[in-house]
C-alpha cells in the first residue's frame, strides 16, 4: 500500500513535466493539428488527449517490477496454492483501488499428472508388430494439441512431443542462462485437448463449470486427448530420435540436433507411463467493475490471465502486471473526476493455460448479459520488448492505428506506431503487416485462438483485440521452469518500458472505448479485410484443382515412380476427384454491399467531424448498432461440427489449433474437399455479411444528413 | 590385358542380343518413325542408330570396376608416384586400343602442405588489437577460392574453411560408413587460387607449362591466395565456433552444429602456421587420338581428369572409367570398320584438382591448332547415380537432347531424356531445366568453370558440354579422404549402371559429332538463352535501382535505426548512387538478329530434311561455320580485368568462382556498380551476337535452297 500511495505522489509530481515526455511524439509532425479522434467531438477529444497524458504521466515502472516479484514468486498454475493467494492479492489490489470486486469460482477439470516415465529400452527385437506406436513428434507449425489428435486419429497409442533447438533453441541465440533461448532441458508444457472442437473446460460445454453444473464424463467430453502425452526438452529427445531408423525425414521436417533425422519405425522399444490425477481444481477469475456515469450498460472488458504453467513471469505475469498497472491508473482518474462514461470491467483469468477455461467458464457463465452488454474485450497476455503487434476485429483497427500513433515508443523518439512502421519497411512483408494509406495503418491480423479472448470473439461475437510488444526479446522459455523473473529483467523487457508502454497503449483503448460519445468502430478495414479473404479462397480452391489435375496427369504418366529413387521405397500419392468450379460469387456480392455499406459510414463519418452530432438517444441507438456489428457475423448454430465456435468470420483451423482460418466454414470445406459443404457455407456467410451491411446502412443513415 | 579381350568377346557375342536391351527404349513410343539425326542424311542416321546399338550391346561394367579397382587403389594427386602410374596405364590401354598415344608433360606449379598447425590458444586475451585477423569461414555459397579472396581484400592474415554439416553431412542423411555424407571428420581439400583471374598454371598465364616456359615468380602471378588457408572438418571447427562472441549470425549464415552461430571477433586467440614445399610437381595428359577417315582437321575432344586429389574413386574415377570404356568400345568399332569421318581426341587430364592444370596447359600449347580444328569438347567428371545433368554451349543442346532421348535409363523403361523430363515434372522447376516444346527438351545449364572445360569454352571458343549423372547418390565424400571404392559401390553407383549410360551418352554424342555429314549444331536454344539472359539483365539494373532508392529512402527516413533493436550494435547500409537507366538497346536488337538468323538455319536444316544435301565442298565449309561459332563468341581481349576469359557469353563469376555469370562483361558491371561498362560491354557482346548472326545466315544460305 505505501509503495502505491508512493506512486501516485510521485505521479501527481510528474504531470507538470509530462510536455517533455510526450515531447518526441508531437516533434513527428509539429505542425499538423491533432488527428480527429474516432467517436469524439472536438471538445470530447481534447479532454481525451489531456486524460491520456494524464495515464502516461502516471504509469510506474516500479509497480509492474513490485507486482512481477510477488505474482511470479512461485508456481501459481491453476488449483495451487499461490494461484488462489494470488487471485485474493489481485482482488485486494482491485478493491483498494475503488473498483467493486469479486473473485468468481469455477470448478474446472485440471488433470495433473502423478507419473510420468519414459524409457527407451535396448534395440531388441527388430520388425516385432504392435496393436499401435508412440510417435514422437516435434512442436510447431501446427499447434501442439493437434499432434496427439492426428496421431491418435492414425492408431498411434502414445505421443512424445518434443522440442526441437532450431525452434526457440541454440538456433536462435544462446541458451539460458548465458542468454534467453531455450536450455537443453527446457521442456515445453501446454494444453493438448482439442481446442478446435470447443474452448474452457472439457466437462462443461457451453456452460460455465459452476459446483453444481451438469457435467459430462471424461469419455463424452470428446475434447480429451484420446492417447497418453507427454512433452520432453530435445535433450530427453535425442537418444529416440537417433534411434529412428526409417527412410530421411523431408527437410521440412529436420531440425537444429546434430543428428540425422529419420522417420520411423526404429528399432528401439519405448516404454511410457503416465498416471494422471483427474480430480477438478477451483479457478478463480477476478471480476473488478467501474461502472459507467453514463451508459452503465455498455461494458468494455479488459482481460489478462494470471494462472501460470510454472512460475510464469512472462507468461502470464508481464501482461497481468501492466494490466494492474492500467486498471491502478484508471482508478485513480475516476477518482480525480474523470469517470467513464461506459462501464469498464478488468479481469484477472484463472486457468488459462489449460485451454481458456477461466476466460470461458465466465463468458459462458454470463453470456445472455454479455451478449446484452459487451461493447468490446481487450485482451493481452506474455510480452516483451520490440514492436507493438495487434490482432482483433477489424471493426477496431482504425481505433487501435489512433492508438497507437499517440502512444510514445520507449526507446525511441517515435511513436509505437511509427516504430512498427519502420520495421515492416525494413524488414518487409507490408502486404501482411499494413494497410494502405496515408499514413499506412498496421493491420490488425485475424485471430484464432491461443489466449482469452476466444469465448468472448468467437462464442459471443464481442468485438476483440489482443496487444502485445515483442520481436526483440529470445522468448526461450515458453512454458517452461525457465520462465522466471530473472529471465525476464535479463532477456525479455530489463527495465519494464514496454510493460509501461502496454499499460498506456491497452489503456488508451479501454478509455476511448469508454469515453468515445459514439463507440470508434468503422468498417472499412472489415470490408478490406473480406475481399483479402475472398480472393484467398478463390486462389485455394484454384490451386487446390490444378495439384489435383496435376498429381492425377504425373500419375497416369508414372512419372512419381519414374522420378523416385529405385533404390528406396516410395509411396506415391493418391488420385483425388477432380475439384469443380466453385459459386463463390453470393461471397463477393456480400463483400461488395459490404463495402459499399462502409464507403456511406465512413462519410457519415465525415459528415458529424463538420456538422453538429445527433442528440444521444441517436447515438444510443447507432452505439447498438456497432458494437452488435460483431455479434452479426456469429449464427447460433456455429460452424460444421462444431457449433461452439459462432463466428463466421474469424475461427481458431480444425487442424491448426491456434492459427487462424478465416471465413472458416468455406475455407476448411476447401481444404477438407467438402465442395458441397463451401458452397452451403459460402451462403451462409454472405447472408451474416449481407445482413449486416443493412446495419451498417442503418447506422450512416442514422447519423447523415437525414437523420431526425 | 586378359580381362580386355574377354570383355571383347563377351561384347561379340552379345551383339545378337541387342534387341532385348533396347526393347524398353522402343517401347515408349512404338508406333512413331525413328526421329531423323540432326546432321545425318536418312541414309547416315540409319548407320549412326546401328553403331550406337553396337556401343549400348558393348559397353561393360565390369570394365568400369575394375579399372576404378586400379586407378583408386592409391592417393593419386598430380606428382604422386600413382599419379604418374595411372597415367602410363591409360596410355598402355589406349594404345593397346590402336589410339595414337602420348602422354604430354608439364611442370606446373602445385604447392605441398608440410605443417599444417590449428590451434585454438586459451581465452586469455579480450580485445586486444591486433594488425589482423584470421576469420574461419564455412564452405558453400560462392566457391572455396573465393573466400580468402575476400578476407584478404578486408585484411585478414588467414583464413579456415570448414564444412558444416548442413550442406554435406548428417543433416542430409547418415554419415559415413553407415550412409555416405561427410563424417564429423571429413575435410574438403581444394585449391583456392584465383581462378576467376586466369585458370591453369598460376605461373605461365596464357603459355603451355612446358619445362623451358617463361614463368612468372609467385609474387608476380596475382593468382595465388594471399594469406594462409586451410580447411577444416566441422568435428575440429566447431570449438573454434563456439569461441566466436561477435554478434548473432545471420539465419542464413547459421548451419547444422548443435551451438548458436555467432560472427566474430571471439575471445579465443588462434594460432595457424603453415608450411608449403612450393615445388614445381610434373603433370602427365594422356592423349589418345583416332584420326578421322574422312575431315581429319576437325577434331573431336573428349577428357576427363584423372589426378585426385585423395584416391578419388568418385572425383574423377567414376568419370575417368566411363571415358576408358566409351573409348575401348569406339575403338573396336572402328576396328571393326566403322572408323570415324573426323578425328577424335580423347585426353586424361592430370592437375585438374589444384585449378585445371592439365587441361589448360594442354590447351594453351596447342592453341592455335584447336582454334583451328577444334569442332567441340566433350567432358566428364566425378558422378553418380540419378538423373542426366547436361551443361554447355547451347549450339549444342539439340545433339544433347536427341542423345538423351535415346540412351535407355538404367533403372527404368524409360530413356534418360525422359527420366530426367519425369524428375523435373514431379520436382518441379522446369524454368530452369527445361525448354518448352514437344518433347519438352532437357535445357544446358550455361557453365562457369569447375572442371576441364574451360580452356575449351571460355579462353579457346571450342563449343564445350559438360555431363553427368546424380541426385539419387549420398555424395558427402567431396574431395576427402573418404571419396574411396567403398563409398562408391555403397553410396554412389554400385553396379556401376549409371558409368555405362554414360558410356553410352558421352559415346553417341562423341560419335554424332564425328561421323555427321553436316556437324550437329543448332541455334535455337542459344537465341533463347541470349533472350533470358538479357532479360534478366534488365531486372538486375531495375532491382539495383530499386533496391537503391529504397535503402537511400530508408537512410532519409532513420528507418534503420528506429527498426533496429537498440540493445544491439547496428550498423545501417551505406547509402548509395542512385542506378541510372541503362541502354541496353544493342543486346535486344543483337538478341532479334539472331533469333531471325537462328530461325533461316531451322528452315535451312527443315529443307534438307527433305530434299537432297549439298556438294561435299558446301557442306564442309558449312561445317567450318558452324564449329567457329562459338570462336565468335570470344574476343582475344577478354573480359575486363581478366583478358585469359574471352567468352562473352559464358564466364565464371568474379566473386563466385564455378558460378557461371551469363552475358559477363554486362552483368558483372552492373553488379559492380560500374554503370559506363556496363554499357561499353553490351555493345561489344551485341557486336558479337550480330556478327554471329552474320554467319549464320551465311551458313543457311548455302544450305538453301539458293545454293550452287
Amino acid at each position: 500500500m505505501a509503495r502505491r500511495l508512493f506512486s501516485i505522489l510521485v505521479l501527481t509530481l510528474l504531470t507538470g513535466v509530462l510536455a517533455p515526455v510526450a515531447g518526441p511524439l508531437a516533434a513527428a509532425d509539429p505542425a499538423a493539428a491533432p488527428e480527429p479522434l474516432l467517436g469524439f467531438t472536438a471538445e470530447s477529444a481534447a479532454a481525451q488527449r489531456e486524460l491520456e497524458a494524464s495515464l502516461d504521466a502516471m504509469v510506474s515502472t516500479d509497480n509492474l517490477r513490485s507486482w512481477m516479484e510477488r505474482l511470479a514468486a512461485r508456481p501459481h498454475h491453476v488449483g495451487s496454492p499461490w494461484g488462489k493467494a494470488n487471485a485474493e492479492y489481485m482482488a485486494g489490489l482491485f478493491r483498494s483501488w475503488g473498483y467493486e470486486t469479486r473473485i468468481e469460482e469455477f470448478q474446472v477439470l485440471f488433470p495433473t499428472p502423478t507419473v510420468r516415465v519414459v524409457e527407451m529400452l535396448a534395440h531388441a527385437r527388430h520388425g516385432v508388430s504392435v496393436a499401435g506406436k508412440i510417435v514422437i513428434a516435434r512442436y510447431g507449425a501446427a499447434w501442439r494439441g493437434i499432434k496427439p489428435k492426428v496421431a491418435a486419429e492414425h492408431g498411434a497409442i502414445g505421443c512424445l512431443i518434443y522440442t526441437d533447438p532450431e525452434d526457440d533453441g541454440y538456433f536462435h541465440g544462446d541458451v539460458y542462462p548465458k542468454g534467453g533461448h531455450r536450455p537443453p532441458h527446457g521442456v515445453q508444457r501446454g494444453s493438448v485437448s482439442d481446442i478446435a472442437l470447443f474452448s474452457g473446460d472439457p466437462l462443461t460445454p457451453g456452460v460455465g463449470a459452476t459446483a453444481d453444473a451438469p457435467r459430462l464424463t471424461k469419455e463424452e467430453s470428446g475434447k480429451l486427448t484420446k492417447i497418453p502425452v507427454l512433452p520432453l526438452s530435445w535433450a530427453d529427445a535425442q537418444p529416440l530420435l537417433e534411434a529412428l531408423g526409417g527412410p530421411l525425414a523431408p527437410e521440412a521436417w529436420r531440425g537444429g540436433l546434430p543428428i540425422t533425422y529419420h522417420l520411423g519405425p526404429g528399432p528401439a522399444t519405448v516404454r511410457l507411463k503416465l498416471e494422471f490425477d483427474w480430480s477438478l481444481a477451483p479457478a478463480y477469475d477476478v471480476i473488478a467493475v467501474l461502472p459507467g456515469a453514463e451508459r452503465p450498460d455498455q461494458w468494455v472488458l479488459r482481460g489478462n490471465h494470471h494462472d501460470a504453467w510454472v512460475n510464469g513471469a512472462t507468461d502470464p505475469v508481464s501482461g497481468m502486471v501492466a494490466l494492474l498497472e492500467e486498471a491502478r491508473v484508471v482508478a485513480e482518474l475516476a477518482k480525480a473526476g474523470h469517470r467513464p462514461k461506459r462501464t469498464i470491467v478488468y479481469a484477472a483469468w484463472d486457468a488459462e493455460e489449460p485451454g481458456l477455461l477461466g476466460s470461458v467458464e465466465w463468458a459462458e457463465q454470463h453470456a445472455d448479459e454479455l451478449r446484452e452488454k459487451a461493447v468490446a474485450y481487450v485482451n493481452t497476455d506474455s510480452f516483451g520488448r520490440g514492436f507493438l503487434g495487434a490482432g482483433g476485429s477489424h471493426t477496431l483497427e482504425r481505433l487501435v492505428n489512433q492508438v497507437a500513433r499517440s502512444v510514445p515508443e520507449p526507446k525511441t523518439d517515435l511513436t509505437v506506431a511509427e516504430r512498427a512502421h519502420k520495421a515492416v519497411e525494413v524488414f518487409g512483408n507490408a502486404d501482411r503487416f499494413e494497410r494502405a494509406g496515408d499514413p499506412p495503418a498496421l493491420r490488425l491480423f485475424a485471430m484464432g485462438s491461443g489466449s482469452d479472448y476466444t469465448p468472448f470473439l468467437q462464442h459471443l461475437g464481442v468485438a476483440s483485440l489482443d496487444l502485445g510488444f515483442g520481436g526483440e526479446d529470445d522468448y526461450g522459455q515458453y512454458h517452461s521452469i525457465y520462465d522466471s523473473i530473472d529471465h525476464y529483467v535479463r532477456f525479455m523487457d530489463p527495465d519494464f518500458a514496454y510493460g509501461a508502454a502496454m499499460a498506456k497503449t491497452a489503456g488508451r483503448v479501454v478509455l476511448r472505448l469508454a469515453n468515445a460519445d459514439l463507440l470508434p468502430f468503422e468498417f472499412g478495414a472489415l470490408a478490406a479485410e473480406v475481399g483479402i479473404y475472398v480472393e484467398e479462397l478463390e486462389t485455394l480452391a484454384r490451386e487446390e484443382r490444378e495439384e489435383t489435375e496435376k498429381t492425377n496427369r504425373l500419375l497416369d504418366e508414372e512419372a512419381y515412380q519414374a522420378a523416385a529413387d529405385p533404390m528406396k521405397i516410395y509411396v506415391p500419392p493418391e488420385r483425388k476427384d477432380l475439384v469443380p468450379h466453385l459459386n463463390l460469387a453470393p461471397l463477393k456480392n456480400a463483400h461488395a454491399r459490404l463495402a459499399e455499406a462502409a464507403a456511406a459510414y465512413a462519410e457519415a463519418l465525415g459528415g458529424l467531424a463538420e456538422g453538429a452530432w445527433p442528440a444521444a438517444a441517436t447515438l444510443a441507438e447507432v452505439d447498438r448498432i456497432l458494437y452488435r456489428s460483431e455479434r452479426a457475423l456469429t449464427r447460433s448454430e456455429g460452424l460444421p461440427e462444431r457449433s461452439w465456435y459462432r463466428h463466421h468470420l474469424y475461427a481458431p483451423g480444425f487442424y491448426t489449433g491456434y492459427g487462424v482460418k478465416t471465413i472458416p466454414g468455406v475455407r476448411e470445406a476447401i481444404e477438407h474437399r467438402d465442395w458441397a459443404q463451401a458452397e452451403e457455407q459460402a451462403v451462409i456467410a454472405a447472408g451474416l455479411l449481407e445482413a449486416l451491411a443493412g446495419e451498417i446502412d442503418r447506422a450512416a443513415e442514422l447519423l447523415g444528413p437525414a437523420r431526425p
